[in-house]
């Protein structure tokens, strides 16, 4: 198969785990006599310092000129402080999932057994645990109408859903279930929110359609004590754009380091794979990020194209190089020298 | 001291906890020579029923000639996934939130040394914690304008915060951490939403009053992670409406279980004292609801009104419970028949 891939590494570690990802492709390419073609470009504080646009015209293009994105990771801590800021690089990312479509964020949460141990959480507490969330990406309260106060006292944002942008990230989801363990569970707050309310209408709607699939509801704050409490009662979880972003981080704990957790976000024409790590701008360039999250977003880019023996082969090298403690010290509390280009020469070697 | 305490049972367990913090109160108004006097009322889903209204007139009068407010729960699941009702008994607990201007919840998040074995964490993860969340309570998405289109089938819901909102809570939250470990933490989402900006905007200057104290600040989804992989990092979290909700709700994981937690909140003239629990319709009469969070809901009433060394003694009263293993099901695994009233008679006794 030949895919054009477009790069875009991004801020803080993006660039370094993106370069081991990027190595674990080119052994795929090399071994399953594939053509992966990669194109970079910039995105983020580095796109802002470069070209003064977190999302530069060119990038854009480049992104719609190809078959799927590999993203790294965004965000500066210069400009979290900083609330005047115009320009962020967050702007980069977002409209980037915008003007892409990339309604869907699919985040797999899993439990390996080879890192019980490292969890915060008990070991019966997690142990076999497979969670696939759906989170909303283009719609609620992250693109709805922003306000400032011409006196800068009073500040507005619009969380804001119509009935199409709820349907079709909900049949994802459900199509994912029917798949797995035939279960949504649909996080909202519809005790207090007009847009939960119709969350709830359109997916009973839609969950008739899906007649295999069973559907639960679970408030918000109640969610984020479950996730905790069980986390085995999940399967997938389905929810909006907000609520999403935080229950998928607080899942991320319960495989022991959100080093480990891959993303796809999808829409009808295009598809990016990303980490769901942040920047991580403290550990930029010392060797110590792990590149795992970006090498199963690599592998979740193959399952993608239906390429599902080649992004086995690679889930199959992480697990070995988790068993085999070649990991960063997020993970290892052996061997600290494990630097994150070791890691992923471990999996290119495996392959 | 005199005091007049409104009761509002509510729904579900709020009947039965109440009762016991009831009980323990009286126990101490005789142990201390002081007269409690307690005037009932309804709120929630048994006051739709007997006053097709959430929080009748009577309700809301009563709350504004007494002391105080003792609070049970709230909420119906038939309510819940009824998109289209239009009374629901939530609305009760807003409006009286926003009536009586109570723009602070005041959340403790204490691991216990007794029950560290109860919590889904490890052990040295929570030993030690001792969290305070203020969450801001009149404002935000809860309150802000709703819509829903003629069609039903486009909804909205406003994040709106003013200056003032956001500087009454945060002096309260300042405050606290000074007699406690001088660290304030702003939990927001300032990299994407105008509202958190201008909260962080605002709590930086404020926190220029209180040199004493440190202020940091961390994004809601990274939140999310650190309350689970290291809670003792946290002193006073600070947060706007909706996050507090999750958050807190997340955070009460940590102490093994919800039933524990108490909350106050607060405004200029009035103070509502309730569980953070909710209604837990499935439990109700059953005699297995854990009346603790509703009796250190009392002891901080009793705090409110500096008898501190009252609430104190509840308070050794239910950390004496805990150790003699005189719980509620949920945290006591040996007998089982151990009812919501026993426990209450045990505090009472020890009083
Ligand atoms: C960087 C930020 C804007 C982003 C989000 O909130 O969506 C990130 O946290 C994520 O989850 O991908
Ligand atoms: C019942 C509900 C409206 C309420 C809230 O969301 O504020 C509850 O969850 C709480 O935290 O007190």
């Amino acid at each position: 198969m030949k895919l054009k891939i477009a790069v875009l590494p991004g801020d803080g570690i993006g660039p370094e785990v993106t370069k081991e990802a990027i190595k674990v492709l080119k052994a795929i390419a090399q071994e399953f006599d594939h053509s992966f073609q990669f194109k970079y470009a910039s995105v983020g504080a580095v796109a802002i310092e470069k070209f003064n646009d977190p999302l530069p015209k060119k990038t854009l293009d480049l992104c719609k000129s190809t078959d799927a994105i590999l993203f790294g990771a965004i965000g500066d801590p210069r400009f979290d402080n900083d609330p005047s800021a115009k320009i962020r690089p967050e702007q980069g990312l977002l409209r980037l999932r915008k003007a892409l479509g990339l309604f869907a964020n699919v985040r797999p949460v899993k439990a390996y057994d080879t890192l019980l141990a490292k969890s915060p959480l008990k070991r019966d507490i997690i142990k076999g645990t497979d969670i696939c969330i759906y989170r909303e990406l283009t719609g609620g309260i992250y693109f709805g109408e922003k306000t400032l106060s011409d006196d800068g006292n009073h500040a507005t944002d619009l969380c804001d859903y119509t009935r199409e942008e709820i349907e079709r990230v909900t049949h994802l989801a459900f199509k994912a279930a029917q798949s797995r363990k035939q279960k949504v569970t649909l996080v909202d707050k519809a005790n207090v929110l007009e847009t939960s309310r119709l969350w709830r209408k359109v997916v009973t709607e839609i969950a008739a359609e899906y007649k295999d699939v069973k559907l639960e509801f679970l408030f918000v704050d109640n969610a984020a004590m479950q996730i905790i409490l069980n986390p085995k009662q999940f399967d997938v979880i389905l929810t909006e754009n907000m609520f999403g972003d935080i229950i998928s981080d607080e899942a991320s704990v319960i495989g022991g380091s959100i080093g480990l957790l891959a993303s796809a976000s999808v829409g009808e024409k295009y598809a990016m794979f990303e980490p769901i790590h942040g920047s991580y701008p403290q550990a930029k360039n010392l060797g110590i990020a792990n590149p795992i999250a970006s090498i199963l977003s690599a592998a979740m880019l193959l399952d993608h194209f239906k390429l599902f023996e080649e992004a086995e082969l690679i889930r199959e090298g992480v697990e070995r190089s988790l068993k085999l403690n070649i990991t960063t010290p997020d993970l290892n509390t052996k061997y600290e020298h494990i630097s994150t280009s070791k890691v992923g020469d471990f999996i290119e070697d495996f392959i």
